[in-house]
C-alpha cells in the first residue's frame, strides 16, 4: 500500500487576557497560505518524535518556549481538501497557559471570537477548543490551568466566570470546590488586600479532576 | 520533507448481547500479528476516501454491512511503538448499532470487559470507547443508538442501567426522559405485554441530544 499523505500536529495553544480567551497565531513565511495567521504547528518528525504528543510538545517548546502546558489531543482532522498539497492529516491539540508564563516572541494573541480567517481550516480547530474548553470547564479543574501556580479562590470563580460565560454564586462556588478537594492550601502566603488577606491555593496534583455534577 | 508514516483508520463497534457491551473483532489473515484478532480497520486510501470518517464508513460496509451506524471519532493513537512496520497513525473512531442490526459475518463479538490480546494497541482503542460511552451516555440520548429504531421506555431504561452498571429510579428516568423531548411516539404500534400494552418510541431527530444534567 503506497499512500501519499502529509501528517501533522497543530497546537491550540489558549489564554485568558482581557477577561476572555486568546489564542497563539503566528503569520506563515512559506506556503501553502504564505503570510496568512495560522496556528503552531509542523509536521510530525518519524525519525524524532516518539509520539504525536511529543511532537505538539517539541513545537510548543520551539515556538513559544513552554515546556509543560496542560496539553490534551482535541480531534483529527484529515481529509483530501484542506491543505493544497494533498491529503492530509492534523492531529490537533490544545493547550492551556496562564497569561503570565508566556513571553509571546513569535506569537500573536487573537481574541477566540471574532478571528480572522486563518490558513488551512485552523478556524475550525480553534472552534473546536473553544467548545471543548466551555464545555469541560463545567465538571472539572480544567479552568486551574488558566491561573498562575497559586491562585485565590476569587481568581479561580472569575476565570471560571470568564469560560463559562455566566456569574457563578459564590458560597455555592465554594463549597462545590471545598468538597471536591483538588486545591491545597499554599501555607504562609497570603495575598494583600484593602480588606483583609486572600489565601493562596494550588492545584493538589497534576492531573485532571472530573466533578460528578456540573457546576 | 519525506515522511514515512503508515495512516490507518479502526473502528470499536459496540453493541448490547446478553446485558453486555460487546465489541466486534476479527481475525487477522495477514502479517503483522497474522492470526491474532484486531479491530475492523485499514489504511486510509488517500485516492478514493474523502475524509477519515469515510474511510471509516468504507470499512464497516465492506466488513460488517452496516452502512449507517451511529459513528463518532474516538481518538488518534500516533507514535513510532504501535505498529511493527513503523511509526503508524491510526484515527479511531466508535460505532453503535443494535445488536439485530448486526448481521455478524467476518466478525465475532466479545464481550468488552475480560478481552483477549488483541493485535496493535487494539485494546487501548476498545477501552477508550468504552470508556467514552459509559461518560457520553449520562449526559446524552447517546445509548438509544444501541436499541433498534423503536422501543419502548422500558427498554430503553434497561439499556442505560447496563450501560451506566447501576439502577435507575423509574418515574425520575421517565420524567427526565419526557422533559427533554427527543423522543416521539410511534402511533398505532404497541408492544403486546402480559399486562398491559406498551408504547413504542423512536428518536426525533438524527442527531445527539446533550442533557444540561448528568441522569
Amino acid at each position: 500500500m503506497v499512500q501519499n499523505i502529509i501528517v501533522t500536529v497543530d497546537v491550540v495553544l489558549l489564554t485568558l487576557r482581557d477577561e476572555r480567551l486568546h489564542v497563539a497565531v503566528q503569520r506563515r513565511d512559506k506556503e501553502p497560505y504564505n503570510g496568512q495567521l495560522a496556528l503552531p504547528g509542523g509536521y510530525i518528525h518519524d525519525n524524532e518524535d516518539f509520539d504525536a504528543e511529543g511532537s505538539a510538545r517539541r513545537m510548543l517548546k520551539d515556538k513559544t518556549g513552554i515546556a509543560a502546558p496542560y496539553l490534551e489531543q482535541l480531534e483529527t482532522f484529515a481529509n483530501s481538501a484542506r491543505d493544497p498539497r494533498g491529503w492530509s492529516v492534523s492531529v490537533a491539540y490544545y493547550a492551556l497557559v496562564a497569561p503570565e508564563s508566556l513571553s509571546v516572541g513569535q506569537l500573536d494573541l487573537l481574541p477566540v471570537d471574532g478571528l480572522p480567517v486563518l490558513a488551512f481550516d485552523h478556524n475550525k480547530l480553534v472552534a473546536a477548543a473553544v467548545q471543548r474548553v466551555r464545555n469541560k470547564a463545567a465538571y472539572s479543574s480544567l479552568a486551574c490551568y488558566l491561573l498562575p501556580e497559586r491562585f485565590t479562590l476569587t481568581e479561580l470563580q472569575h476565570t471560571y466566570e470568564k469560560i463559562l460565560g455566566s456569574r457563578l454564586d459564590k458560597s455555592s462556588f465554594r463549597r462545590k470546590i471545598s468538597s471536591l478537594d483538588f486545591l491545597e492550601m499554599v501555607k504562609d502566603e497570603v495575598q494583600a488586600g484593602r480588606q483583609r488577606p486572600a489565601q493562596f491555593w494550588k492545584l493538589k496534583q497534576g492531573s485532571l479532576t472530573i466533578f460528578d455534577k456540573l457546576l
